[in-house]
């Protein structure tokens, strides 16, 4: 009745629909379901929910014209990639200006990694993505592009490291298998570890990449959630030279470092004629809303209110929140590991597992949301050992103060429980 | 440097971009630009600019709050589908009403057509849709999913008729090569031949469709641009019963019907739990921003402006254009066919090319563009017989009559021309 490929695309896992539709259909609210699920799960900032609500309704961001209301280029309109490309320009300081002719504007960064899988991979070419990590990374390139994400595994007892040799070693045991690696896709900052890469470290990996003629694809989608007031970001767009220019494309967008996600804003930084002219023909069915691409434009071209007010705000609030969790799951005898970046902590909960499998893991994670609050096991990112949680922490601190406590009497009850019935 | 599937995504043909790119920034403009070339060319209905911007600029339309402002169903809020569901029961009044878990919202028709392409036709497949066609049918099959297009061919020598018998035999044809048909696609109201298929008609399509197992898709976008007022409009949707309705889908979208082609919104109405489901999944690829998604269900569940007030003008509008645009086409010794739907006539400009052949129907157009006014050559919409021209009539009054002059201007010296020198 379907296409080979569609039976192919519904077969491929992905995080049990079921949970997310259960925790959505029910989701907490302080006024209106006190009892719902509390999300920890999804990454969402909600810290800033009032001044980005208050900016976008201004009659200068939301008014559709004639301008916005009929067609124009699908890659994106020129107002927003000159915008962005200023707005990147100021911020990352590259020698030269970051020029519009190189990004393309499509809806969302989920559709950005599709659309370079489409154009960088053939069917059953092999991208390579450090794990643990945001699971849709192997969607994304699998779903309508049929590329296979393989894992660079790094590992608890490395303090989730990537080394740089065990790149090139992975890169050749694919290769010696016959296959082709297209692609290496690195998170920067990194999700769901929460650390940003050193500029020498990103050098490495890109060296090692252009040596095998492997793209490199590097998603900065939290580029300007760095909550570490000693960090500065090392953004490739910033790099006085790379490696191979050609294979190396930036992505990034609104969702997260803006908190619209609702926007469905991402886009492309290529300076390959190549890849941007196949993004452009792609872009027909991955555009969006003239209407939103001009919203977006006029809050990052207020400088006034993105620079001098927004992203600093941003980045205290989520220091604040940062800080707060980190402890109080520390007090609980929840150890994270130290980030820099992001909306969440990657947070070890092997101290209440008995035995420590992927199973149990799973079964903590229901307890809690039975418990009123969700966060993501780390299987569902690809994290090698059991016991790992991505906990996200950019809400209210009324909602984070009760998220926690439930999380607290959860683990209370559960731990007895656990080691008891072992 | 890129895939082989981005190779052949760059090597299909599509209408030059070079004379695209050249009309569009040097648009005609009453005030602004009163030299610019005036795009008869591209379907965009004007004729309502005001009444539209007027509408989705009401706080209750066009204000964006926490509900809209994060993530939510990929494939089309509940609040829009319900609205699309209402709306389109309410119109096209099924024996049963639409479910809004039948519709799957994207970000346009060709999204939708693509994302179809991928769920049921696998590279190679074919599909078959009546010519000449709304060119992008051939590329929205091909570019991301590789299905070819393959003609049923319409003439002149017809009236353009489309012969069911011909389907049948094109279907046996193409299957005794050796290949799949997957899929035929029939525009309702017709792209750009400007017809309504009779309700027996589209039986018996689908009837033949049924007996070959070949899926059967609608693309109902002009389905309330229809400016005959003896004519009512046949979705598949009011039908009673389908020959087989797992393989029947329907597309429609706010792009057309209510001028609003920049906020990227189509929608897939299907009975088929694993086409629902997969194009589900590709939703993630195609989806739209909430904020659109809320203006638009906004202004379809405002019956009194949609129902009472704006479909009822915009074809009283589009009545009076189109009769104004045939006579003096006529006058000036074009010949158009009847239409009773659609932005556009369909015009035999035959009498003005010596040799009649597809060469000089570039000249003319070019001519033409030249002259100050873009119309779109027939073959641009894969027509077997040089000398057709689309001609989009959908603007104000006082641009319409300027094209038409500027037409009339360079027609009188072009049949002078091509006739001496020939």
């Amino acid at each position: 009745m379907i296409s080979q490929r569609a039976h192919q695309t519904l077969s491929f896992p992905t995080f049990s629909a079921q949970y997310t539709k259960e925790i959505q259909a029910n989701l907490y609210h302080q006024l209106n379901n006190p009892e719902g699920i509390i999300n920890f799960g999804q990454a969402i900032n909600q810290l800033m929910e009032e001044e980005v609500l208050a900016r976008i309704n201004m009659p200068d961001a939301l008014t559709l014209t004639a301008r916005h209301q009929y067609y124009s280029d699908p890659s994106g309109i020129l107002e927003l990639r000159k915008a962005i490309a200023n707005f990147l320009t100021r911020h990352h300081k590259p020698s030269k200006s970051i020029n519009p002719d190189n990004l393309v504007v499509m809806n969302g960064i989920t559709a950005c990694l599709d659309a370079l899988s489409h154009t960088l991979c053939d069917p059953n070419d092999v991208v390579i993505t450090p794990t643990p990590v945001y699971g849709r990374i192997y969607t994304d390139f699998y779903d309508r592009s049929a590329a296979t994400v393989v894992p660079l595994v790094c590992t608890q007892e490395d303090d989730f490291a990537l080394h740089t040799e065990e790149l090139k070693k992975l890169i050749k045991n694919v290769e010696n298998k016959g296959r082709c690696v297209r692609a290496c896709v690195i998170l920067n900052p990194h999700n769901p570890l929460g650390h940003i890469y050193s500029s020498s470290q990103l050098r490495n990996i890109m060296e090692i990449c252009a040596q095998h003629e492997v793209h490199v694809i590097i998603d900065e989608i939290y580029a300007f959630s760095i909550h570490d007031k000693d960090q500065t970001f090392n953004s490739v767009l910033g790099f006085e030279s790379l490696p191979d220019a050609h294979r190396t494309h930036v992505a990034w967008g609104f969702s997260k470092d803006f908190s619209i996600p609702g926007f469905r804003l991402g886009v492309i930084h290529s300076l390959n004629p190549w890849v941007l002219s196949c993004l452009r023909t792609l872009s027909h069915y991955h555009s969006c809303p003239q209407l939103t691409q001009h919203a977006a434009a006029t809050i990052i071209n207020d400088i006034e209110w993105c620079d001098d007010f927004y992203i600093p705000t941003n980045q205290q609030r989520l220091y604040t929140a940062y800080h707060k969790a980190r402890q109080r799951l520390q007090a609980m005898g929840v150890v994270t590991k130290k980030a820099t970046a992001g909306l969440f902590l990657w947070a070890n909960m092997q101290a209440f597992l008995q035995p420590c499998t992927k199973d149990r893991e799973m079964a903590l994670f229901m307890a809690l949301v039975k418990g009123g609050v969700c966060i993501l096991p780390g299987q569902k990112m690809h994290c090698a050992n059991p016991g790992w949680f991505r906990i996200m922490f950019a809400v209210p601190e009324e909602t984070l103060d009760k998220g926690l406590s439930r999380m607290e009497a959860v683990l209370s009850v559960w731990k007895t429980t656990e080691f008891t019935s072992s």
